[in-house]
């Protein structure tokens, strides 16, 4: 049953990047939603992950499919400020919508990436037009596959 | 009006490998089939298409994409003999069907390549379920782009 | 005349990552030497240029190549600082030893990158056993080319 | 003792491409010669071998690095003939002299890898100013350690 897919928590951010307006997965009901869960100084992320999103960013918006960045910093939170990542995300090009996890003041672990139970980064979550979580990955994701989902999920009625 | 799609042409093959039964896309009616047309002296099919027709044979045949190797000699007809053909799929250790395209007696196109118009190697052609083409494409393609095609077309109706 | 190669300004540093003592170019002098200028929030540096500095440290420390570190800020002072970078070297496995390149109090640029007129991150220093530039590249440098070099350099004799 | 390196066999060719002349080590003595051993249908020589040896032949001719492709077919000799061979060079755009090791008339193998011991291919043989073998490696070589042998071997007198 389709309906078992969990519904995707709510994005909790301290700060946007490339958007106007902050984002909320509430008001993009109806779209594909790729989340892409990072940090500034993980080489995977860098290498691999970031480039995929961007790439996603740049083909699959014309398609519906909206990207977003969540900067979810769970180690060297001294290293990795909200300075810092504006530098990097100026240095890398990067113009997708990108998120500040929130910090939590008790643990290392931020909020969004503890409500989703995220394993480390890079992550991805692919949520549907109902804002179901239909695919949650930790480390290097084939971009074929990913594609093929996407494309499946695109042809989904938005109902 | 998707009705628009043309029907793909038959593949007229002179010799398979990597099959004990000959195929034709007239039984493969209600399947996704991505035919990749190459040549084994061609540098783009050795680096970029033929690993693509690989990796989709091995990752998509689970969901039903079906991945068909055509082997279009249209020059140095001399060098890419079927023996020669039969060594390179050897060593490239290519796992799915493979057809050599019939050779034409009075051109260097062969029967097939010329029925599909396709302007050289590498082609990649994308048939849907109904046996109509509905993606044409010459040179590189891009693996995030295919699948959301891909996915796509795996969520059409078999109809 | 190899007398005309320029000596190579002292390295400026403010603090040093990966060696117990601080190192000099004088006390290094009898050995090839190449320094490595980046910045962690430069690509180029990052996809390039610190992989490539740490196979020379891994694959030619043997043959008495010495590879050594500089982080050149020249901008975004307050995004790459100290603690950002140890967090950087440790994260991204960087085992050369590394200097901070001094910075300067009225000016943008550290000590030693204006010492040595760099033009920007990545560059690559190559300098020989009598403490002399052979080398001053901006950009991607080529691993066969800057084989030669240093294999030309270590053949030399020490005194 | 230097002495000690052995003298490199002579090259049986039975065909010379992209040379108006046939090559022997013995006239090109007082060089630094890079012997390139592949098979036109061997991946690993397609995808590093060959691609090496251009860059060398590109970058390094200039410095007196002389390449020599040697075509050791020891297996599929009725796929790899001396007409693909033909139409394998243009199409990958190889630009130095290649040689096709004389077929032997009893053994698989040919007379010039049978000369030289080797292994399989992709092979490459470093040979010095006097003619005699320095390095001999079967399967990829580093770029980077490439170099600093050839650099270390140009600087050897000539005499």
């Amino acid at each position: 049953m389709t309906n078992d897919y969990p519904q995707a928590p709510a994005i909790d951010a301290s700060e946007w990047f490339n958007t106007t307006v902050p984002l909320s997965l509430a008001s993009l009901r109806g779209e594909v939603v790729v989340l892409h869960a990072f940090q500034m100084l993980c080489p995977g992320c860098v290498m691999h992950g970031l480039p995929q999103a961007q790439a996603m960013h740049d083909r699959l918006s014309p398609l519906g499919v909206r990207v977003i960045g969540l900067h979810t910093v769970f180690e060297h939170h001294e290293a990795m400020t909200e300075v810092a990542l504006r530098a990097f995300i100026h240095e890398y090009r990067l113009t997708f919508p990108i998120a500040i996890d929130r910090p939590s003041p008790q643990h290392s672990i931020p909020h969004t990436m503890a409500a989703y139970g995220l394993q480390g980064t890079p992550s991805l979550v692919v949520i549907d037009r109902q804002g179901r979580i239909r695919e949650q990955a930790f480390g290097k994701v084939n971009d074929l596959m990913l594609g093929v989902l996407l494309g499946s999920l695109l042809s989904e009625p938005t109902g």
